[in-house]
């Protein structure tokens, strides 16, 4: 008879989802007890995922029948509930749960931009639920920890973002940097477009080549700009563009910045180092050493690394996480763990798959 | 003013169909003068595919409107066509180009079996153009040069039999090997699976796995089993199965078989090297040689490479091939050039794109 | 202070040393507390590789300073280590390290094949440690579980052999199949080529590419034909052929044989799920699914699909691994396991990173 | 009995060198007929490169066997000769060819710095031949076609240059952006890299995986800040920044910059299509397509796109090249195409590979 905590997971076909299970099925304290898909329900997760078979919890979770995603079943039966659902379909769902006393960690992008007008401006949906706009925690655990501890609806974080903002807290927090000219040049690997059907997203189009989208209007712009700019104290605007790495999991920011005065790759690299120092989740590499995506391979580690262009007076900060795990379902579990009382990285996977 | 044979494509939004357009791009003797999609009439190529824009031949391939397939306006304009559409849709436009006297390469599956009943057991569907079936040539050059030359309409190869059987048919006209223990284990890069949008193929699901599918019942079996049974002079069944592998292009078959006498690999490589020597298209490659997919990447070469395990007296043949380029399209033009009175491999590529 | 039993590694170069590594940072119950090279010594791991810092168990791995391997300070340090070194090494240092009373499970070829000779003539090196070959079990655990937990010296088996031998075994042990005909296709990914610098395992060399290589000479055939040997009561010779797979870790072997009996894939499927229904590290899928590289990621997991091909009368076989997890590093930590009196799984990964 | 002009290639086996053969095989007007290698002497090109054999230019191009670089043998047999080798040795190379009255393209990065002590300081070898670098044209034909039509010497442009310089030439030149702004974040295909055995380049090491490096220090920045600085008429000094992309072959190349003037997206595109309207080797495409590496792959083509953030007043410029054909060896031919007064695209391909 397990004595671990409950959860359930809405949206279990995608990567996200996936990754929740994968996740899950190795966390002392959480238990997967439902999993939710409108177009699944009815299969086993062993038939939808044959990995998710064996021994122990494993085979445990593989034996849970998929279901329609219904809040009175969830909230009798979870104590937590994931969202890995489309934006505009999650903060419905979690409007039913809230109200019936579950808490929730939506993976949407429902819950995380503060300015109603800015997110409809954006994601070019009427937001519904405005009340629990204003209550939402954002789940940035290296700014919000406190919060997420007491929150009822944390927004998970978008994975550029995670990447993003890590990168530039401790410079915007020193004033190390002109809030005016921040480039950030961000790679991510396909993961990051989903797991449904798209020729753009084949195989054949997608390996062995490189390209840039989105350019200049990504939604994640606003999210990131809303949290940098209360780190800086100021309104920021900033240039955030996108490309597609041919790669399954990873984010690299490549984030450009002006110093804002004459400092050297160690000066930089001694105040990031202790603003960090007690972060689980963050590593500040040593100077010369710089991120890779496969050093943060499922786990939910920001890895960040430091150059400093003397010549040009320039600070490039380089930002690294799995944009599945520490930009999404990993963080979400690290939220989770929070709001349930248990010790933040419980359950997360630390050592990568290498290679 | 172009002096070139205009020929025509009907399916151009697949990858057999970017092939074609990639090849006759280059082709001092034909010259694309229709391009059909039905579900993209109205697009310049070049909107389509932004690759086919620039100076030249290129460019001007590029400004080619995409129409709707209409039967009269391909006779009209076209001294051949190819078909690159699915099968069943095939045999009909098939019918209508070849009764107002245009010449067609079908890359379809709906004329290669010869026998209807095998046809409609594999492809469950009613072939309803049996007459053109029996008029038919399979198109492997190697094999059918002579009737390609006079065919009016020809059944391109499949990919895989176009590899199993060059492989396998030195051996079977000289009765090296017993006919009852044929194993073809074949492996074929991801653009084999088509380019329409589905979970399956998508890069995250492709990329660094590899898994076999449609054991025991590939569609390309009884296309092999019809023609290694006509090398042979008897009736073959074999085991024919395939892989996925995480690439673009290409396609490598390892055959195994049991020789009928005690050979060593130089007795076995004196007759493939004999009874290829004046064929432009295939490549004996030395002994202790294997070949590899890069080495005919966009080519039209099939690689053959062999190896004698003289302990337990087995021939293993090892046949590569560019499954979009000598697997479909680059054959295809083969034998349009053969029907039109060309030279066999006028303007197709014969080195690859290394690395 | 940590009560776990203290292990060393010898040979923290390559990817099974860095596999070891990543396995051993999350074990419950061993801790790596020594990590030899020649090249490297000096070196804190955490430089070797920065992905072993951050907090807990992980960051503790990275303080540790690679040594020169040295017997006495292994002996004294160390219950047990592990040697990830070349062939003709291993044995010396194996050696020396069991007269000093520590375990050894020795991840080379030295003490996998009984028949001296039949070492010497595959491996062109002399055996000099005969009494140590004696004593020697073979760590497959589903077929020699108890001789490993009494064991001071455990062989770890190669990759393709334990995907060959766990593909078979139930097939032989029931006289299910010929033994005069049976052919393996095996495919592995890349870290099999190891991790030392070579023109032919660069990047732009295996990327978009497949090719076979070794064929009829692996070495890994006299492993396989021991076992397998032993398995079916008689002497058996067959057919075995690798491939390199453009992909990281993984092997699948598909292996062709012939039905003694008319059996259905039911049939066969009941023998395989009965045999290996206690097995905790081995996965006989559903009729109907395939095994994929992917789904045993990272996982001690050896997953194996069956099909019948009833026209022909043969049974093909599917074996997949992680070629560095189940194929090398973590068989050697469930067999160290096993050696300590520990659960054989402990500390090893299940659920696969996806994708 | 070949009328085409003899052409030589000092250092054959890296990956430049095979592209010149690749390209060469299919030249109409040039032929190889010398190929040099220290460490390969005596062996023919088809066993160095198996892909180069079979029927035609391609077959007779195997048939070379590979000599000592010997500049009596080159003077005495080509017209030209390509340099494929490390800097240092092409500077004492090409003099020795000059001198007997050879033509040169140098791949190499020996003639591209004008200013010596920048050259000595970037690449930490002293310049011997400094009237030959006074003397040698920068091969980037938008910019010195007629120069190079009349040069004994060409400096063949360096990859990431090429697609830098044609990327910003049309803002330059107009005066359209800031030129204290500039930041150039590169990404490169991994045969950038080059075909020398490294533990760094090994396929599982960059496969799956993403990184930058020699951030604000790659000896690339003199060669882009020289010929930048020449179209603006004034020093500039920039940041740039180069990746390592997990494919073989491409460059994307995104380049920050600040607009001068508000003008849209349509202005600037307007005034980029209006520079390179003639020029053969260049396309700026349609407003909305953004440049892909795929589209390029095997060809000449500098693809540009254009993005102008509005909102910040920012224009984003996305420049696609082949690193190892645009990049290096096609524009060599190109570059010896003009200096031996061919057209200068002749014998080079358009229609890239895809997928």
């Amino acid at each position: 008879m397990s004595t671990r905590i409950p959860v359930g997971l809405v949206g279990v076909t995608g990567y996200t989802g996936m990754e929740l299970a994968r996740i899950l099925a190795g966390h002392p304290d959480l238990e997967l007890v439902r999993a939710t898909s409108r177009s699944e329900a009815g299969k086993k997760l062993s038939v939808l995922y044959p990995f998710l078979s064996g021994p122990g919890d494993l085979g445990r979770m593989g034996e849970i029948v998929v279901s329609q995603p219904d809040p009175a079943d969830l909230a009798a039966s979870c104590a937590l509930v994931f969202l890995a659902v489309p934006h505009k379909t999650a903060m419905e769902i979690a409007a039913a749960l809230i109200e019936k006393g579950v808490k929730v960690v939506d993976l949407s992008a429902d819950f995380r931009i503060r300015d109603r007008e800015t997110y409809e401006k954006w994601y070019a949906v009427e937001h519904t639920q405005t009340a629990l706009l204003a209550e939402a925690v954002y789940g940035l655990p290296e700014l919000y920890r406190d919060k997420v501890r007491k929150a009822r609806l944390v927004a998970n974080p978008g994975c550029y973002p995670t990447s993003a903002i890590l990168g530039l807290a401790p410079a915007l927090e020193k004033g190390l940097i002109h809030i005016d000219d921040i480039v950030i040049d961000a790679k991510s690997g396909t993961t990051g477009a989903g797991r449904k059907a798209s020729v753009g997203n084949l195989y054949c189009e997608v390996a062995d080549n490189f390209r840039a989208y989105n350019l200049t209007k990504h939604r994640h712009t606003p999210e990131i700009e809303q949290e940098v700019s209360i780190l800086a104290g100021q309104d920021i605007e900033l240039s955030f563009n996108t490309h597609l790495l041919p790669i399954g999991r990873g984010i690299l920011s490549t984030i450009y910045t002006r110093l804002t005065a004459q400092l050297s790759v160690a000066d930089v690299h001694a105040l990031y180092a202790e603003r960090y120092k007690d972060e689980p989740m963050v590593r500040v590499l040593p100077i010369g050493t710089l991120p890779e995506t496969r050093w943060v391979r499922g786990t939910l580690f920001c890895d960040i690394g430091l150059a400093v262009d003397e010549r040009l007076g320039r600070l490039i900060i380089l930002s690294a996480i799995d944009n599945v795990c520490r930009g999404a379902s990993g963080q979400a579990v690290a939220n989770a763990n929070l709001m349930l009382g248990l010790a933040e990285t419980m359950g997360l996977p630390t050592a990568p798959l290498m290679p």
